[in-house]
């Protein structure tokens, strides 16, 4: 008789962040990982912890994060977690494939990139079933303007500027690995590639590059305003519900085939 | 001083169908028709009457359903009527624009084109913003061979089979301009055009063509599915959710600038 081996499962998880005070489970209010973590519960009788690649912010979407659990249930083939799982959660979260992986993969310190697009709708009011997933653009922007100010952000840089306030990380420093703007039907996506991010920073991003376009200021401004790390010269956060975590990537070829 | 001059207004109104027992009032139901006529009431201080091009069933979207009404508020301007109504209705119905049109003008009877829209998801699970709006399917289909099935339903035709029991309208016969499947992105999408169309017409005619697609049935047989006018060949019914009103065409100039 084989006893009961670990496995590391690997979780590609979609949600509508509407409901969501963010991923970190909290005692009081309604997260992903604290259903993630029910259901996983309820499956195993017994308290199993999970781990993301990236903790989204309260009202923020996710269309590909990653976490990653250990089961000791044998029964249950790599593939069949997904929909065990989802016939455990509630509609608002979807996990969309489940994989093992090597022992030595951390959805969180084997992650090499991490991409989060934000969406704009190109009219001051869009229709139900998109308005809760984009931001509505009453006005005209230049989307070469834009462009030009988000490629000051490839790079690594010190990113004090965009970092929220209480920010705890030990560093604020970053690699940009894409900052684009690109038109897909009736949005406006703007898409950020990096080894990471600090808190609400893709949000503060996407408000300074906005402000800054609106005003016609250049390039050279915003390398300014990232070089003098003074948060004040950010400009208004971007509101979370425009905002997917929207892809992350795994060097490492056990977190290869993640979709 | 001048008199209040009744004026026609054509508003284009996108709703997400799921928590609306569909378009038309109804005493203890939420429905669409309740919800604009409640907000027009709430501007005009009185009853007022809308006609809408399609009243969708219980669970159907709409993009570009349009719908009329005649008012009496003169400090109005056409296109505020859009903002005004959406500042009163709930976030699941907007109006997307507003525009004066003739006294001919019906957004029922002189509708000269109906377009719907199906959309199937490529997958057995979709990530939580779409599932609402899109029917899964989990097995591989041919789009070919939907295409040479789709085909038979253009032109002139008694739909009977295709007819909601109890169905009341006069005639079962309708004109379809076009009927085809086609991919967007992560979606199948079946479009199709007519004059007009019977109560869950489109969901059994998707639900027949699904079957039949799945089945390698051929063109001919459709035909005589049609020809038979047995409903006990439709096949099933496919969900409402995957359903939306999508466009409507007049041929008047008024209603030409609907969108």
């Amino acid at each position: 008789m084989q006893a009961n081996e670990e496995r590391k499962i690997k979780l590609v998880i979609s949600y509508d962040g509407t409901d969501f005070r963010g991923w970190q489970i909290q005692k009081n209010d309604r997260t992903v990982q604290g259903e993630i973590e029910r259901a996983l519960a309820e499956l195993h009788k017994r308290k199993i912890t999970s781990y993301c690649a990236g903790r989204t912010d309260s009202g923020v979407h996710a269309a590909g994060q990653v976490a990653h659990f250990s089961s000791d249930i044998a029964t249950i083939p790599d593939a069949r977690f997904a929909p065990a799982l989802n016939s455990l959660l509630p509609r608002d979260v979807r996990v969309l494939s489940s994989v093992s992986v090597s022992e030595a993969f951390h959805a969180r310190y084997s992650a090499v990139k991490r991409t989060y697009r934000y969406y704009f709708y190109h009219s001051s009011v869009a229709p139900p079933y998109i308005d809760r997933y984009c931001h509505c653009l009453g006005t005209h922007v230049n989307v070469r303007k834009l462009n030009d100010l988000a490629r000051v952000l490839i790079g690594t840089h010190d990113f004090e500027t965009f970092a929220a306030v209480g920010e705890d990380e030990r560093t604020t420093v970053r690699s940009i690995y894409d900052a684009s703007f690109f038109t897909q039907g009736a949005f406006l996506v703007f898409q950020i590639s990096g080894n990471g991010f600090l808190r609400r920073m893709v949000r503060s991003v996407v408000g300074t590059l906005l402000e800054l376009a609106f005003r016609d200021r250049k390039p050279e401004d915003m390398n300014v305003i990232i070089a003098t790390k003074n948060r004040e010269l950010a400009g208004t956060t971007a509101p979370s519900k425009g905002l997917f975590l929207y892809h992350v990537d795994y060097t490492s070829t056990p977190g290869k085939n993640h979709e």
